[in-house]
């Protein structure tokens, strides 16, 4: 199986579909994570398969959000437990890595992108690596096998890959200072702060608004703020039936802080 | 096969398919229905399941459009024919499963959760449903097949359900009077009038505009307004590469009367 | 396999998903292409279709972009080499035959409609071909196979289809002129101008904007223009983490002139 993922829209996430079909066999399944996460934001892609490719059976997951595609950046490709990551070394890759197992980072050389059969007399790119480079270095992962990837030629050990971290908060007593990490589809806002914080609380005051402690959406009329334990396990500032972005006030990368009251 | 439709936009399908790829042997096909469903509005998602999902061979059909999730409302299976379908007790499943065969509903254990191994020492969400308790009942059902579901321990049988009925047009001679059931992506609107109300209708009034009751979009110039027997069997008001919506000025749930000319 | 590639957005691509699934023994894998092509946009599908589909291995293409559903246009089935398309008659899969083999184009008797098992006392309809008509085409050939596809009863060979071409750009010394064929969804403006013209050049002025020529986007700072050899082996008019459309004023279908500075 190989799962699909970046911030590319449509249609060029089905040349790399093309490419990885193509040059497998037998083919893979292809899962799509999403093609429309933020345009050349590297940090909330990070977030977003962190949360999600854990769920799936071992795999290799192509993931592809580059806005230095064509400069010096690597090419990685990284096994993680069961499971093998490819994309661009700028940090993608190592959140999800990191809760998939223990990580193992190769670099891909670049050469592997002679392996995609252009038509029309076209070659390799410059600006579509996720076509060129990283989906025949997820098919020859693929038919490598997870386990043997480090026999494939194009893949060297990776002294050092670019990283991403997401900051802790900071919990005190009555009191969370923490960040907005992303701000979901149905514009919730999740924070860094632990769920476990809101055992035994009322309510929370956030960006100037106090809105009950709750367990679900539905427990505060529509249109109304809540801040309750959303499904990444992080507390949530949401509107039930609405966008708690534009209730609270509150982006991607913004401080935050949480004023508790307990029962 | 698993068939995925929700109301969740992107990334949160995929850690459905995560979880109904992990969670079966041998693994399903999944086809994804839709996941843009206008956000809560059980109602049109209704519609479109139940317009769509007949044409599939045998399924289990994974719904969700789930505004009351984490309150008391229960989790359904229904086999439906050779089909089941699996969602939400608020009548999203219903008007599909009567269209797919006699209708048999279970409820499901929400217990059920404990088979989705969550990374990270994640748990069981009060606000992801589709992941925690739709996607492993699914799973299961797929796995114990569709003929055998009742044997699943997590099921009983569903003494009482929540319906959502669409309402019957009333057709009299040179008049219709019934409501909008949806709006389409390309702004058609599509009312509850059977499309034989159209039989030797030369043109229609409906909403202050009189078009021509045509057989295609194309019949009309473009950017003109025109009355047609759309693909559900159900007369439509639509433009001509334009939008309908608009046109007329009519929304999902408006009533609409439609006076007749004969030829 | 069976790739989809259609304007209808969602969730009507299901309902022909469900089709080619239902009428095929074995069931076909399915990959979608793209559903969200501008609507009614013939040429520009054309386009995509050009580009994305020869990185496919050998497969049955269904391809809807059809703003005269319902006329007298015929429905086509063509061969290209191992592939096979199958969509209307209006130029929207010759660009992509091309491509991809010999061209044998087929009319495909519309009776074909008549495979479609509808609910619910449905019928085949006139306004939603992809479904009713080439759903089960290319069903149809899937299951003759792509080499045997003119055995199907339904298919006729074709005197006369209607074809689409892309303009070729003028290279004089120093100076290009063409247009503009298609804009991507990150707003870059792919040109006519074949790559290669850009050997040797250092600056490229282009509607008013002198840009320089580069390899990647990450060459120039954030917000500013570039003119590349785009992934389509097309002068490509950009902007690094913007929109080259905006900043250069320029849709599809726009002539556009490029004045050359070289080293």
């Amino acid at each position: 199986m190989i799962t699909l993922a970046s911030d590319f829209g449509s249609p060029y996430p089905a040349a790399m579909k093309g490419v990885l079909l193509a040059e497998t066999d037998p083919q893979p399944r292809l899962v799509d994570v999403a093609h429309d996460f933020p345009r050349g934001d590297v940090r909330t892609a990070a977030f977003w398969l962190r949360e999600v490719l854990p769920y799936f059976p071992p795999a290799a997951h192509l993931a592809v959000v580059d806005p230095g595609v064509g400069t010096d950046r690597a090419a990685l490709a990284v096994r993680a437990g069961d499971h093998a990551l490819v994309g661009p070394d700028n940090g993608l890759l190592l959140p999800a890595a990191r809760r998939l197992g223990e990580v193992e980072p190769f670099v891909v050389d670049e050469s592997i992108s002679g392996r995609v059969g252009h038509p029309a007399g076209g070659s390799a790119s410059t600006t579509f690596h996720g076509r060129d480079v990283f989906a025949p270095a997820a098919a020859a992962v693929h038919e490598a096998g997870i386990e043997e990837m480090e026999t494939l030629s194009a893949l060297e050990p990776a002294d050092d890959v670019t990283d991403c971290r997401f900051p802790e908060a900071t919990l005190e007593d009555g009191r969370a200072t923490g960040e907005v990490l992303v701000v979901d589809g149905f514009g919730n806002v999740v924070t860094n702060v632990p769920g476990s914080a809101l055992a035994g609380v009322e309510r929370v005051e956030a960006a100037g608004k106090r809105v009950p402690a709750v367990e679900t959406f539905a427990a505060v009329p529509e249109s109304e703020g809540l801040a309750t334990v959303g499904s990444h396990g992080y507390v949530e500032l949401d509107v039930n039936d609405g966008r708690g972005e534009t209730f609270f006030g509150l982006s991607a990368g913004d401080d935050v802080a949480l004023e508790f009251d307990f029962h």
